[in-house]
Parts: C-alpha cells; structure tokens; sequence
C-alpha cells in the first residue's frame, strides 16, 4: 500500500497535535454535485450506482477533486447486509429506502443468516480495494456501516418511519426477539466492517442514525451494547496504523458519556450539541467529529463562516476535533457554499 | 369559580410535597378513544371539532371520564394563531397541517399584525369557560400555545417539514426577519395565553414541538429567548392562586439548564432524557414532567408498569414530579393499555 500522504484525519481522531483541523462531510460524494447526477444517471438507479465497482469509485473521488478533504468516504448504502440477508432492498423515486420482504415476526428472524462479506457483498469490498489504489495515499478511506438497531428498524418496519410503531413494539413486547435480530446483525456488521478492514478502510463509522428515538434505558441496551460488541471485535491495526472507530448516534447527545466508555475512538455529534460542553464532558476519552448544522450551507459565506469559527472556538485548543457537519449534506446545497465552509475551516483552524 | 377538589397537578408543578405523583397526557383528548372519534364523525373536520364550544368541551372531558387522571387540557390546536394572522389552517386526510398562505419574504412578515385573542380567537377562550364550568373542580384546566419557534416553522414552510428547509434559511441569512416574525408570535402569544388564563386556564403549557431542530445556539436566540419574554409577561396569579407555566421542547434535552433559568415553573421532558439526571441537572429550580415513550403503551401490561415504575424510581423521593408521556398519545393505542399506564402511576408513586 502507497504510503499515506495527508494522515491528518488519523492523527486528529488519535487525539495527536496538529497543524489546523481535519474535515469531511458525511454524504460528500451526493446529489448536491452536478457530476455526481452524471454519474448517476449512467448507472440508473442508486442501487445499480453502489454495485457498480467503478462507477462507486468514481463517485467516491468527487468531492476530493472540487474541495481539499481529509478524508474519503466509501460510497456505498447503509442497508447493504439487510439486502444481503435477502430482504430486497429496493427505492421508489422520491421516497427513502423499503423492503420487498420486511421481517416482522420470531419466525423472520430465526431464519436470517449472519453475513458472510466475502460471499455476499463482494462489490463492497471490490469498491473499498479500488478506491483505495485510486486514492494512492492522499487521503485515508473511510468504511462503514449502519449501526444493529438503526438497520432493524428498517427491517422490520420495512421502510423509514416516524415513530418505529413496529419495531419499538417489538423490543418492548418481545425483547428478546428483538435481541436476537440485534445479535445477528452485530455478527454481520463485524464481518462486513473487518472485510472492509482487510481491503483498504483506514478508519470505520458506525451510523446509528435512529439510536436517538429510544428511550435513555432501551439506547443503553439495544443500540449501545450490540455497538461495543462491534468496536470490542473489530481489526485493530492495517498497514502498521491503529484503525480508529467512529459512533454516530444522531440524537444521542444525551449519552456522550457512556459512548464514550464504548473502546471507540471518536464520537459524531449532530448540530444540537455544543461541542466545548460535549469535550467537557468526554474529557480526552475520545476525538469528537462534528458539528455544523447542514443548513448553514444555505447562508451567505459570511454566515458560513461565521458558524465555523463559532464552533472552533467552542472547541477550543485541545486536539481530537474533526470538523464536520452534524448529518449528512442536502442535495439543495450550492458547491460554491461547501469550498467557503472547506475553506473556512482551514483558514481559521490553521496554528 | 369553584373550589378545586384535586390540586395535586398545581402542587406538583409549584414542588410541594403529595401523597401519590399526579398523571396526565399529551394529546389524552384524541383518537384513540372511540367516543372521541365519534364526536370528531360529529363536528366534521378538525378544525370544525376545535371552533364547536360544546364539541371541544366534549371531547376534553372525555378522557377524564374513563380514566383518574389530575389535569384536563384544553382541546385545541397549537396554530389557532397563524390561522388567526390570515394564514389559512387546513388539514388534508393522512397528512399534517398546511397553510393556503404561508409567509416567506420580509413583505409577508411585515403585513402580519399580532393577535387580538378576544377579537380573533373567541372560540378558544369560549371553550375554555366552557371547560371550567364543566369541570367544577374536579382537576386544573390547562391552557397553551405553540411556541414563537414552533408556530414560524409551519409558518415559513406551509406545513410540517423533516428539514425545515425554508425556515432555517431564513433564520441564518436574514435572521432580522425571523426575529420579526418571532417578535410578532411572542407578542400574540402572550395575548393568546393570558386569554385563557383570565377565561379560566390555571396552567399554562408551551409546545416547542420543533426547538430541539436547532442548533444549540440558534435554540437559545431564536426559540428559548422568545419562550423566556412570554414567561415574563404572563399573568401570574388567578382564583388567588399562582398559575404555574410548563416549557416543553421535544428534543431540547441538551438545553436543561438553560430552560430552567427561563422562569417558567416546570420542564416538559421527552423519553431520551434520563428523568433522574434531569433532575440533578436542574436541581430544585423547577418541576419536571414527564416522560415514559408512548412506544410503551403498546406493550403488554407488566412491561408498561415495568416502565412506569423505572421512571419512578429514577425520579426518587423529591417532590415536583408530573408523570406524563415524553410526546402526545398515537390514535393506535388500547385505551385498555392507558388504563394500565394511568393506574400503574397512581399503585407505584403512593406514599
């Protein structure tokens, strides 16, 4: 592997000095770029796009090629072991994800096997090794996955939902059902990010995208614990370098602490958190990734800038911070608006 | 005004110490219940049901009626007041609540006027007399409002919104606009409150449904502060009596402390905060209510006293608990289940 030109990313979520702030953007290769469309609509649908070697590649080194990132991202779906499991994922125009076959009952999943990302979801890892030549040591790549519960509520929901009427139903009236959906996708996850490991990723993001709809109990115990079994069972080292972990629970402010007693290294915090309150009360436990809100990529530059500097201040001096943005980038945002947050963030970070 | 026979909710909310925690619902008036939906089959649509003074009396009783509940609450919707300013409320089947005519430039904020309530919004205040004299002291009426925030979402976007797009946008690029906005809500808000206080409301409740969207900073200026001049101008005494105003932003966890500064008399909490941290985070400066997730009442009656228990044990011995859901009941409850929920509150917290 080609040595690593640009390790500040690593260094960052390892808590190590450096000469100003790292930053990515979750879903930085997305529909807010016009050659992203092109691409596309090359591949049809968004599926046939992830499946596709190249063109994910391709994707994939996008936004590196318009904006100075840390970090690349593979591009991929967060429900790729679901579809795998055979649950046929497939998206309606305008609409989130759904499954054809959706599991609802002990029965469903009883019959779900554990992943094997060799076998079953060979085009991650085709995608992962591709982009990682490409990249030739520029930037670290980032693998991920979403996270047990956020995947089970698809699952058994069947599509994105509101309030998870089915699957909340299901962990409070058959708990260990639930435990047991948990448990097969905590064993997938691990092999799918290990496999993501071996090929190439230098650093994992764990999404729980819907962590944060539990309550303060039932995130402890149905969404936490299957993510520290994942991070307690994950490749620790690649090419002589730590591979640092990342938590993301959208709406899980209120549990920095006990995420941070996880073994991960970083925590992702969404735009409601003040992150200098949420360094306080990490301590140097963990880096923190985040946190600026999306639609401050609608203002004017001096608005963006302004926001960014609001949140290196309250960051303050210490090391460990990645700047990001508190959820994924709409498809509305303007490019020329994300090089003046980019930008930003170099400039005012810079020691 | 009659004497009031059960004033355990009040004692609860000015912290003094009771012989069992009192309950009540969001949304306990609502579709869940059968005879609600036949009286709503009776006035028509909706907003029909909120303008009928003796169907909106109706309908707050019912709840009371099956179950031992502390508190009524007024039946009403949280955007009596844009539909007051011209705005157009109507509500397609299925969906939420729009507006015909919804405000999106300085112009249209400029040509809002504030609420006049006895002139513009007599069937509220109809309804709540209604109300008082039909509850003769059996528990406390509660009156409320939508926050300044809350009210501009649905406002500027024309509907409820995942990513409120168009408000936000207007909050980072002319923020002296949504501050006149909000300026003009918080004004009419007041008037709206104070109107039902002086027509008989004996607790006040504000619903920041949409606070916890916000960045940190962006909530402190652009929703907090607003709920912070209404607490300040709101009549504080009625029937010799304090009358106690309760702040609820769903998803404003983060923010504890600062909403206990703002005044008011007790935190809404939703079910992502732990109740018994909340606690020490706000120490004895306020009450709190809340805050078990509806989710629950789906469940099978031992794991709902499981949980109405849990919640009673975290909050501990201190007086100044509201037990409560952590957001308003859904319409595919068994009202059998809120039996369970309701007398589960009253088996674990007596004394």
């Amino acid at each position: 592997m080609s040595e690593l030109k640009n390790d500040r990313f690593i260094k960052a979520l390892l808590r190590q000095p450096l000469d100003r702030t790292p930053v990515w953007m979750m879903r930085q290769a997305g529909r807010y770029l016009p050659e992203y469309r092109a691409t596309r609509a090359q591949a049809g649908d968004f599926m046939s796009l992830c499946k596709n070697t190249e063109l994910a590649c391709e994707v994939t080194m996008q936004p590196l090629e318009r904006y100075e990132l840390d970090a690349a991202i593979l591009f991929s779906d967060i429900l790729t072991i679901p579809d795998a499991m055979g649950l046929g994922l497939y998206f309606e125009e305008g609409e989130g994800p759904k499954f054809r076959k959706p599991v609802r009952t002990e029965a469903d999943i009883e019959k779900l096997e554990v992943i094997n990302t060799a076998s079953d979801l060979p085009y991650v890892t085709d995608a992962v090794s591709m982009i990682r030549r490409e990249l030739n040591g520029r930037v670290p790549l980032i693998g991920f996955s979403g996270s047990p519960w956020t995947l089970a509520t698809y699952m058994v929901e069947g599509q994105s939902s509101r309030d998870f009427a089915r699957a909340k139903t299901m962990l409070y009236t058959q708990p260990e059902v639930m435990h047991q959906l948990l448990e097969k996708l905590a064993l997938s996850v691990i092999d799918y990010l290990n496999a993501q490991i071996r090929a190439g990723a230098q650093v994992v993001q764990i999404f729980d995208t819907w962590g944060g709809a539990l309550s303060h109990a039932a995130y402890q115990e149905f969404s936490l614990a299957y993510m520290e079994k994942i991070v307690a069972n994950l490749i620790t080292h690649a090419d002589g370098r730590e591979v640092p972990v990342i938590l993301f629970t959208k709406g899980g402010g209120h549990w920095l602490e006990a995420m941070a007693d996880s073994g991960c290294h970083a925590l992702g915090l969404d735009w409601t958190v003040d992150i200098g309150s949420a360094r306080g009360r990490v301590g140097n436990k963990v880096a923190l990734q985040g946190n600026m809100d999306p639609a401050v990529l609608r203002a004017d530059p001096a608005t963006i800038e302004r926001e960014v500097a609001s949140i290196l201040t309250s960051y303050g001096d210490n090391p460990g911070h990645i700047f990001n943005l508190g959820h994924g980038i709409t498809p509305d945002i303007d490019p020329a608006n994300v090089k003046v947050f980019i930008d930003a963030v170099h400039k005012f970070s810079a020691n």
